[in-house]
C-alpha cells in the first residue's frame, strides 16, 4: 500500500512529543480514536499525524493493543518488500560486523526498526517471531524481503510467543517458505554444531542472546568440572565441553531437553565429559549440597522468576534462594554464573539478591562481569527496558 | 601486630547487621567511639566486635572518616605481609586466567579483599595506590608481600588521589621500591606497545578500566576513519590505528596527553594512520560539525561532568549535549562509542541523556553493547556503587 492511500490517525494536542523525541511507540490514549480508526483492521499500516496535521511517521497500527502505534518511518515512506528489504540488509550488515558465523539473532524487533518482528538466523535457515498484528500482517512482504536478501533454504514461522495474546493473535508454528527436506536447521557456536527442531523445541530453538556469557565460561573452562543447572538442550554445557571441561554435569526438568542435550553431546563426540540428567533445579542442587559436591564451575540459567508485577517479591527471593543453593557448591576460586531474565526485575534488585544469597550462604567473592544481551540483540535508545537480560559471573573465595 | 594485641572496638547494637551481611564497612557513627578509640591512630588494625562482645573481625581503622573501619577479614587473622601475599596471590591467579599479557589492573580495594588499595601492572613495574588510611598504613607490610609475590623491578607510589583527603592524607608520588634505571614502563595492549611515565602521567599511567571496550572498538576500526576525543594518551587512536583503522584523528586539551600519544604514534609506527592535536573537546567537535565531517567510527571517553551532587543536573545535560554534538560526525551505519566514569551519575540516567542527545541531533540508531570495567576491576558484590564507569557502543543511522 503505497503512503498516499494510507489511513490517517491524528494524535491528540501535545502527545505527539514522545515520537518526535524518537521514541517508537504511540499509546492507544494518545491517539484520537473515532469509529472509523477503531474499525481499522489490527496491523493495518496507517500514517500518524500531529494535531496540526503535519506527517509524524508510518507505522502499524492495532486499536485493540495499549501500544497502539508502532512507528516504522518518521518521513513519508512506502512498506513494502524493498522497504522490508533495506531494513533486513542493514541489520545483516550489522550482524556481519559483529560475528564470524551466520548464527545470530537477525531482527531485534524496533531496534532495527522493524516493530514486533524477531528473526534468528541459523546459517541457510531462518526462523521468525511475529509479535504483533503489524508485524504478522508485514509477513507476506517480508517472506519476499527475506528471499531477496537471504535467499534461506527455509523460512520456520515460530509465532508462539505468550505476547501474541496481548495483540489478539493466536498462537501458529510452521514452516512458512521453503523446506527442510534436506535436513534441520543447525547451529554452531564454540566449535559445537547442534541440529535443532524449530518447529518442536523451545522458543526458537537456541538462545542467542547468552552466546556472549557462554563465551566466557568457555574461556574459563579448561580443566574444569562443571555444573550446568537449567542447562537446556545443553548451550553451556557443551561448548564448556569443547573448550576442555573435565566434567560437565547438566540439569534441567525437561525430557524433551535433555535428550537433545544427550544427542548434541554424542553428535560431538563430548558424550564422555557431558553427562545430562532430568531433575528439578531446586531439590537438584540440595542433594549435590547434602553430597559436597563442588565443581570449578557452576553456571545456573533459570527461567523468568518474576513473570508479572505480583512476582517481584517472591520472584526477587528466588534468586536469592538459588544463590543461597549454588554458592556452597562452588569450590574456592571458582565460578558462578547466574543469569535473570526476568525484565521486570530491575538490575540492582537481581545484583542485590545475589550478593545477600552468597553471604547468607557464608560465602564472599566478587563480580567479574556483569553483561547482558549481545549486538545482536541491540536496544532502542528509547526502549532501555527491552534490555531484558542481565547476568553476572563471580568468582567465589 | 597479632590479632591479640589489637585494640578492640565495639559496634553499637544491631549495628552490626550490615557487616555480618558481608559488607566490608563500618561507618564512624555504628561504632561505640570513647576518648580511647578516637585516638587511635588513622590506619591502624583494629579488632571490631559486636555489642555482645563476639568478633565482627579484623580491619583498619580511622576515627576521622566517614567509613571509620574497613574489614579486611571475618575471622581471627594476623594482618602481616604473610596475609597480603595471600591476597595478593589470589588476585594475581584471577587476573592471570583473564588476561594473557601482564597489563592490568592486579588489586582493586574491597573488592580483592585489600580495602582502600589499588595495584596496577605493568608488566615488571607496578604502581600503587593508598587510598585509606589503613592501606597507607600497611605499605610497609605491602612492599614486602609485593616482592614476594611478583618481585617487581620496580614499585611507584602514585599516592596523589582527590579521595586521599578524605582519610586526611597527603598526596605523595615516588618511586617506593626498586628502580627504572632499566628503563620506564610500558604496557601492552592490542599489539601496541607504550612507555609510561609513573612519575608524571595522569593518574597511574594506563586506564585499564576501558581495555575490554578498545578491544571491541579495535575489532570494528579496520578501514574505518576514527574521531578519538577526549583521546588522552591514545589507547584507543592507537589500538585502533593497529587493528587496520585507515584514519585516526585524537583530540584531548592536555598538551602532555598529545605529546604522549604523538610519542606512541612514533613508537609502533603508527604516526602516519594517527594524528593528534590539543583542542578543547566541545569546540573542537562543533568546528568538525560546520566542516562537515564524517567518521566511521567516534570515541568519546570525557572526564567526569558529575564530580558532587551538585553537578548532578548540569552533568547530566553534558552527556547529553556531548551527544548532540559526536553523533552528527558518525556517518550512516556508523559506531559512537561514549563513556561515563561519573559513579554519582546512576548508568539509567545517562543512558537516556545519550538517547535523548542522538535523537536531538536527528540520528536515530541502537545500543550495540553496554558494559563497564572488565574483571581485573572486580565488584564488590556488597558494594554495587564501586561500579563507577558505563559505556555505551551506539550504531546511529
Amino acid at each position: 500500500m503505497t503512503f498516499n492511500t494510507l489511513p490517517v490517525l491524528r494524535v491528540k494536542p501535545r502527545e505527539e512529543r514522545r515520537a518526535r523525541g524518537g521514541h517508537p511507540w504511540v499509546y492507544s490514549n494518545e491517539i484520537a480514536l473515532d469509529a472509523d480508526a477503531k474499525a481499522i483492521a489490527p496491523g493495518s499500516l496507517v500514517r500518524l499525524d500531529d494535531a496540526q496535521g503535519a506527517l509524524l511517521g508510518i507505522g502499524t497500527f492495532n486499536p485493540h493493543s495499549l501500544i497502539a502505534a508502532r512507528l516504522l518511518s518518521n518521513e513519508a515512506a512506502t512498506i513494502d518488500a524493498a522497504f522490508l528489504s533495506r531494513r533486513l540488509r542493514a541489520a545483516l550488515r550489522l550482524r556481519e560486523r559483529c560475528f564470524i558465523q551466520p548464527y545470530y539473532r537477525l531482527v531485534h524487533a524496533e531496534a532495527d526498526g522493524l516493530p514486533g518482528l524477531v528473526i534468528d538466523r541459523y546459517g541457510d535457515v531462518v526462523c521468525v517471531q511475529c509479535n504483533t498484528a503489524g508485524a504478522e500482517r508485514l509477513l507476506p512482504e517480508l517472506l519476499s524481503a527475506l528471499t531477496d536478501v537471504l535467499k534461506p533454504r527455509a523460512v520456520v514461522l515460530r509465532n508462539d510467543s505468550p505476547v501474541r495474546a496481548l495483540e489478539g493473535l493466536q498462537p501458529e508454528i510452521r514452516l512458512a517458505a521453503g523446506s527442510l527436506d534436506d535436513g534441520p536447521a543447525v547451529v554452531e557456536e564454540g566449535g559445537v554444531r547442534i541440529a535443532l527442531d524449530l518447529l518442536e523445541g523451545q522458543k526458537t530453538g537456541w538462545y542467542f542472546d547468552l552466546a556472549g556469557a557462554r563465551a566466557l565460561i568457555a574461556a574459563q573452562a579448561k580443566g574444569e568440572d562443571m555444573l550446568d543447572v537449567y542447562c537446556n538442550s545443553g548451550a553451556f554445557a557443551l561448548t564448556a565441553a569443547k573448550a576442555g571441561a573435565k566434567s560437565v554435569r547438566g540439569i534441567d526438568r525437561s525430557e524433551l531437553a535433555i535428550a537433545q542435550a544427550v544427542q548434541g553431546a554424542k553428535d560431538n563426540d563430548l558424550n564422555r565429559i557431558a553427562k545430562f540428567e532430568k531433575a528439578e533445579a531446586f531439590p537438584a542442587l540440595e542433594q549435590l549440597q547434602s553430597e559436597k559436591a563442588r565443581f570449578g564451575i557452576v553456571v545456573t540459567d533459570p527461567p523468568n522468576f518474576v513473570k508479572s508485577r505480583k512476582d517481584l517479591g517472591p520472584g526477587a527471593k528466588a534468586y536469592r534462594k538459588l544463590a543461597k543453593l549454588a554458592a556452597p557448591l562452588v569450590r574456592p576460586g571458582g565460578l558462578w554464573f547466574v543469569a535473570c531474565c526476568a525484565h521486570l526485575l530491575p538490575g540492582e534488585v537481581f545484583a542485590k539478591e545475589v550478593a545477600i544469597g552468597i553471604s547468607q550462604a557464608g560465602r564472599s567473592g566478587r563480580v567479574l562481569y556483569s553483561g547482558g544481551a549481545g549486538p545482536d540483540h541491540p536496544v532502542h535508545p528509547h526502549l532501555p527496558e527491552s534490555a531484558y537480560l542481565k547476568w553476572q559471573i563471580l568468582q567465589l573465595d
